[in-house]
C-alpha cells in the first residue's frame, strides 16, 4: 500500500525528566520512528559521526544556514548552535516516516506552524520533588545550577497550552509505551488516512 | 489520583465489517472501557438482561423518551427503536470511564454535538469486495438484501468526514488493537490530563 507523508513529532521535557531515555525506549516499541539529526556548531564528542548523530558544522555555516531559512527551528545553548534542517525533515516525511523531534518548546512551535499536522508532546515528571531528585542524582552531587534548572521548568510549565498531549514519566517503559499509543492513534486520523483509502479504491464515489 | 471525566467512544461501521467482534477484543484489552447499554422496544432474547444487554421499554415509554428530550440519540431500525439514555452516559461519563458506543453516522453526529471532547471511530472494511463477502456469509448463502446493504454502506461512506479516525478491519486483533491505541491515546491529551495536574500540583503558578 502506497504510505501516507509522515509527519514530525515533537517531544519536549525539562532537562532532568529522562526524555532521552523514553525516547530509546520508544524507538525499540516502534522501529519504523526516524529520529531528527540536528546541525549544530558544538564538536563530535568520541564515537559520534556526522549525519548520524548531528550534522556537524561551523558556526559561520550554522549562521548561513539560520540567514537561508534552512531550519525549521534553531536554538543557541550555551555556546553553541543546534537546529533542524528543514531538507532532512521534509525528506524524512515525504518518505512517509515519522520523524521524532527532541527540541524545546520554541522549537514545538516552530514546528506546529510549519507542519500543523504534527504532533507536540510534553513529557512532565511525577512532581517537581521528584525532578529535583533526578537533577540533583544527574549533577553528581554538585548541584550548582539545580535552582536555575528547576526555576527553568517552571517557567517552561506555562507554555504548554500549544501541546497536544501530556505524558508523565514516572516509569519510562509506561511513559515510552504511552508516546507509542499517541504515534500509532495519529496514524489512524482520518485527515491521514483518507486519501490513502481513496487511493486504493475502500472509498469511493458513491 | 482523581480521574478526568471518561469520554464518549463513538465506533461505527457497515454491516458486515465485524465491528461486533473488534469491540469485543477491544474490551479484552482494555477491560476499564464500558459498553453502552442502550434502551430499546425490542423483545429480550434468551439470555438478555435488562440494564445489562439492554433497558427493554414499551414502545409508549421510549416515545415518552424521546418527547422528555431524555436520548442523546435514537434510531428506528426495522420494526424498533433504539436510543441511548442521557442519564446513562452520563453517569459513567461523571465516574471517569469511557464509553463505547456502537451507533450510526446520526448518532455519532448527536455525540460530537452534545460531548466535543468524544472520539468518532469508523471501522472500514479491506475492500468493498470482502464487505460483500462477509455480508454474504452472514446471510447463510441467502443474500437477499445483500446489495441494499452494500448500497447503503457506500451512502454511509460520504459521511465520514465528521468522524475523527478510521480503522480497517482486515484482521479483527490488528483493528482491536488500534482501537486502544486511539482511546489510550486520548487519555493523554493536554485538555484532559492538565486539569489533573495542576489539582495535584505538578503543574502550578510559575
Amino acid at each position: 500500500m502506497t504510505k501516507a507523508r509522515g509527519i514530525p513529532v515533537v517531544v519536549s521535557g525539562p532537562s532532568g525528566v529522562g526524555k532521552g531515555t523514553v525516547i530509546a525506549l520508544m524507538r525499540q516499541r516502534c522501529p519504523d520512528l526516524v529520529l531528527s539529526v540536528s546541525m549544530t556548531t558544538r564538536p563530535p564528542r568520541p564515537g559520534e559521526s556526522h549525519g548520524k548523530d548531528y550534522f556537524f558544522v561551523s558556526t559561520q555555516r550554522f549562521e548561513e544556514a539560520i540567514q537561508k531559512d534552512e531550519l525549521v527551528e534553531w536554538a543557541r545553548v550555551y555556546a553553541h548552535y543546534y537546529g533542524t534542517p528543514k531538507s532532512f525533515l521534509e525528506t524524512i516525511c515525504s518518505q512517509g516516516q515519522d520523524v521524532i523531534l527532541d527540541i524545546d518548546v520554541q522549537g514545538a512551535a516552530a514546528i506546529r506552524s510549519l507542519y500543523p499536522e504534527g504532533i507536540l508532546i510534553y513529557v512532565l515528571p511525577p512532581s517537581l520533588e521528584e525532578l529535583r531528585r533526578r537533577l540533583f542524582s544527574r549533577a553528581k552531587g554538585e548541584g550548582d545550577d539545580l535552582e536555575l534548572r528547576l526555576a527553568q521548568a517552571r517557567r517552561e510549565f506555562r507554555f504548554l497550552g500549544i501541546y497536544d498531549y501530556l505524558v508523565i514519566n514516572d516509569d519510562a517503559e509506561t511513559a515510552s509505551e504511552q508516546l507509542c499509543h499517541i504515534i500509532m492513534a495519529a496514524r489512524l486520523r482520518r485527515e491521514r488516512a483518507e486519501p490513502l483509502l481513496i487511493a486504493h479504491g475502500i472509498l469511493g464515489p458513491a
